[in-house]
């Protein structure tokens, strides 16, 4: 028990037990650590009450749970949403909260988003690959809106306390048209609803130059202009 | 039925035509009424972009949409839980909003429910059947818990903008633990998860009273008191 | 109106009965045909062997089944691909079979696509809101690749008989980099995956000009140009 | 027809209108009746708390649910599995229990059967092409096994009270090897698992002569004798 | 540490190396089975056949499967409920068989139950958070009924034979009503369904005394002397 | 060993490190090769983008993804089916393609199949248990049918460009019966949707010879005729 104690108190400094040679133990979790990151467990219905990942083990033993002896009400709490995100300097930040930065989440099938705009600023349109959203009207006044499959928009301005439904995969957006900051939260039915934002994913990534020009008939310096500006930075 | 025949009326072309005698009109809904009452689709991959019931007509044809050029942004956007539910008297009210009351929740796996506590409120033990359940602190200082399939019970005083989520099927309960109004936001994974309040279920409905004697080790007095509490009233 | 009241006399004994009057009819057709358009079932697994919808009924009563007795061969096979399809003016035409024109796809959670393309010709960066696609190389060879939800690009050119998976959700686009005609069969575990083509759902359709001005960085003129070029013709 | 007819007298107000025509009352029966047999629902979560079809108008209105007012405890209860089946003449009978023939099972994502052996009865070869099934012998000692995808057989005799699974869709088969009657009850985890025996699916069926003698390595007279054995009777 | 050991060594060349120390193995081992105790996995479509879990490793790659050639028949086969489980003192005793007891189910979907009952023997008010159950009484008559999420009870008194199906997440109880001993036997389409009895849930944990004073409307000795009764003991 | 020994080689530090003894290494590997094979994760919805299983690691933790940033185009991409299998000699070959053969299908739930004819080459009676074959004839004529579960038939022959759909856990069968090779590509909406072929499961396997004379009402001597020519080849 002593030794376990103490291996579990040294990570993420996880010190290998003295008798298990310094290389050794680096070939361990570097075989581990390079070559895997993810549990490939799915949104179906759970098989326990819960499975919270081993913080020390899951990138080791990814689909493995905590003997629940280990765990505590603090695993099924997230404190992390009670102010808004810090990159509010363009006028929108999100945190978004799945299973990876809340464990209690996993298996369970849910997740969510806190998301905060300033007066003008705006959630990029995008979409969720694996989920439905459910976006509540903390603070202020949102426009809001969705496009379906057959390109019709569905868009209204929102106040607070009301909710708008997007339906899974379609592209949504929105917009503080109020002169405050609004807050929404947004509640998916995965534990890992992924997140496409088009304006980086279309202009922001390396897709062929010819393809972008010929999808939206854009010239060689338009198309250049349009990818300086949605680049990734750094 | 005057009711439902007004809001027949009110589709293009749908008064019952001159020579549809009214007693045939009345055998035809009545026929459907008193026999039907609930889409039987499930919380699986929805089929297409959205599917609104049409609301003359879902009782009658449950598992259809409504043709795609009627449905309006409105039919995505619910108000109803701007302001607490009415039955605040007993310091506690919830408003539970799911495909039945905000219908462009159908097919699309998702739900939710607005919870307002008076100081000293509570949400008594219950579980939703069908769905996991994310709890966000809008207002207010809550005592939220639940209970594993071991009895163990996780529970914690969440402050506003904290979240807690309660595993599928499991046993939960709140209570405003501040001294002013508090309420909780809460969203699940199910268009319908169901609501099972255990005193209600227990002791409110009829189950056999030898049952309940020996499983509470009761006796006839004790549980008639119990029951008289929580029978449902009028 | 016409032709739906001369598929309906196909059945035997669908033939309104001589006492019903046209009017009482029209009704009956008029209040379902406006106000219904899809089955919400799911991809799910079948609760029978197969479901062929009834082409007559199907808007009627959208999640029935032909009766297993008037089921043929012919509901389980499909002759429109052999051809590409007709809008091949734009290099680029593709023929999308899902459940609602291949009715034996029903209730069974697959679809699939035909799509050509003339030397040059492209796919414009699209996504399927509920499906994986496996996509074959019948003819030619093809520029393909997808975008992941870290905005990282998978391209590669493809040639005759290799096959490429975009997984559920993800952007993803094709171009004929050959000289020939190219020709590809996509397969889809959804019976309605759907398709949202960046482009026109971005560009082409009405979202609000402050919207898209913010998130892509144009100006009023650059958005102007864009969405004349993206709009939807006729 | 007439079955049906005094059916619905027996609802409340359900007597066709006098002034509704016995010929109209026919067509839309017929209609119905001719054109749809089989809700499409599908065996994933329950969107209520169960859904029992209504008898009379669960082919017309397939995937409705009767009024919940008009459940009883009996929709839930199945006394049909008491004795044996009837056909017991060829050493084995069956009695398959699914949502159709007891409709309390519908959106539950269960079902059941109970199959009875005289000694040296079998239970040919067959699979459930949408279940796994749990066997338990309630009498008797049946020699019981299954046929993996790499043709590898899994077999034993079972004694009374033990309990074999079946995986789902794969190959299996029982045998009274004891010198009494035996039973067993076997569960599925879907409502209607379905039933493929393979000695009249393959030689029972019409499946061309050509196939079938080439993939069995059977000369025409030895298939036709196989054919004439296995062929449905009546 | 000891059985483990042994165990470990009965796999070919599984001994640990004779240069492995002692602690560094104690350290492996113990990590892992401090730290993790349940598959992931879910009630969805099985991947293959079957995945039987390597009873040595399954706690420390708790999602992988035997080889399959390690496979045997007596994996498939359940002999442990042949008779009544052994705390038959209070008049009721249950022998629940999922995966975890029977690792032959794991993937599959499926899992039972075996109750027995003394003459006015009871199964608390209870629920299974995961799955439907259909219950067959095997021998005796009982009382069994359940509770729907509008407070109404569906209960009927069963003979040998019967069959009741509980719909997944309500509450149900039962009770011996006959003279004699009485069995039940519950099938699950969950390979681990779950159990929440109503009594030591709510009264035999630790859910703070006010929630259930309120609750309930019970007084602080009337609530003190329900949780001695049902307190789990030692 | 060696391959093992050499691929693990090929990762960054994964040379086992020198003070680990050789023996301690065969150790480790020996008691993971021999005891799994195979992960037990489902077709349900994915809860990422996509996970390629490591092929050095995946035995060893069997549903743990590669690191994305060692994940390539190359992973998406399939090769193998662009010319015809290599048995060609018995008039059929077929490739099928799974996530064990393509493992960027891992999670993504499709599979496919490549099948070559040679004129009169039959593909035997066979199904799927996991998963609905959508079939497009790349090339030739092929009479191509399905037996539903009450053994009705649907056949036709399809000509080069046609699909057939063969839906969940149905018996389906293939005959070239035009007078060149013909070719066809199966999808599967499954990663792995297994592969019964009934001659070879039936008659080639180990299934007690009293359960198949009496199934197929053969003597002694037909089934071992039968069993001689279905055996599997040494």
């Amino acid at each position: 028990m002593q030794s376990i104690h103490k291996t579990l108190v040294l990570l993420p400094l996880s010190k290998p037990p003295s008798n298990m040679s310094s290389r050794m133990y680096a070939w361990f979790v570097n075989v581990v650590l390079l070559s895997m990151h993810l549990v490939s467990a799915s949104d179906s219905d759970p098989l326990q009450d819960y499975c919270i990942p081993s913080p020390e083990l899951s990138s080791l033993f990814p689909s493995s749970c905590k003997n629940s002896s280990l765990v505590t009400v603090d695993d099924f709490v997230f404190s992390g949403i009670k102010s808004p995100g810090d990159s509010m300097k363009t006028g929108f930040s999100s945190i978004p909260v799945s299973s990876s930065t809340f464990p209690g989440l996993n298996t369970l099938g849910m997740s969510f988003v806190r998301a905060d705009f300033e007066p003008g600023g705006i959630n990029v349109p995008h979409y969720h690959p694996r989920a439905t959203e459910v976006a509540f009207v903390l603070e202020g006044t949102i426009y809001s809106g969705f496009v379906d499959s057959r390109n019709r928009v569905f868009a209204k301005v929102l106040e607070k306390g009301e909710v708008m439904v997007f339906p899974r995969g379609l592209l949504h957006f929105q917009m503080n048209v109020g002169d405050k900051t609004a807050t929404i939260l947004g509640s998916f039915n995965s534990q890992n609803p992924g997140l496409v934002k088009i304006p980086s994913a279309v202009f922001g990534s390396d897709i062929k130059e010819e393809v972008l020009e010929k999808a939206f008939g854009l010239s060689w310096k338009e198309l250049a202009k349009l990818r300086k500006k949605l680049a990734p930075t750094g």
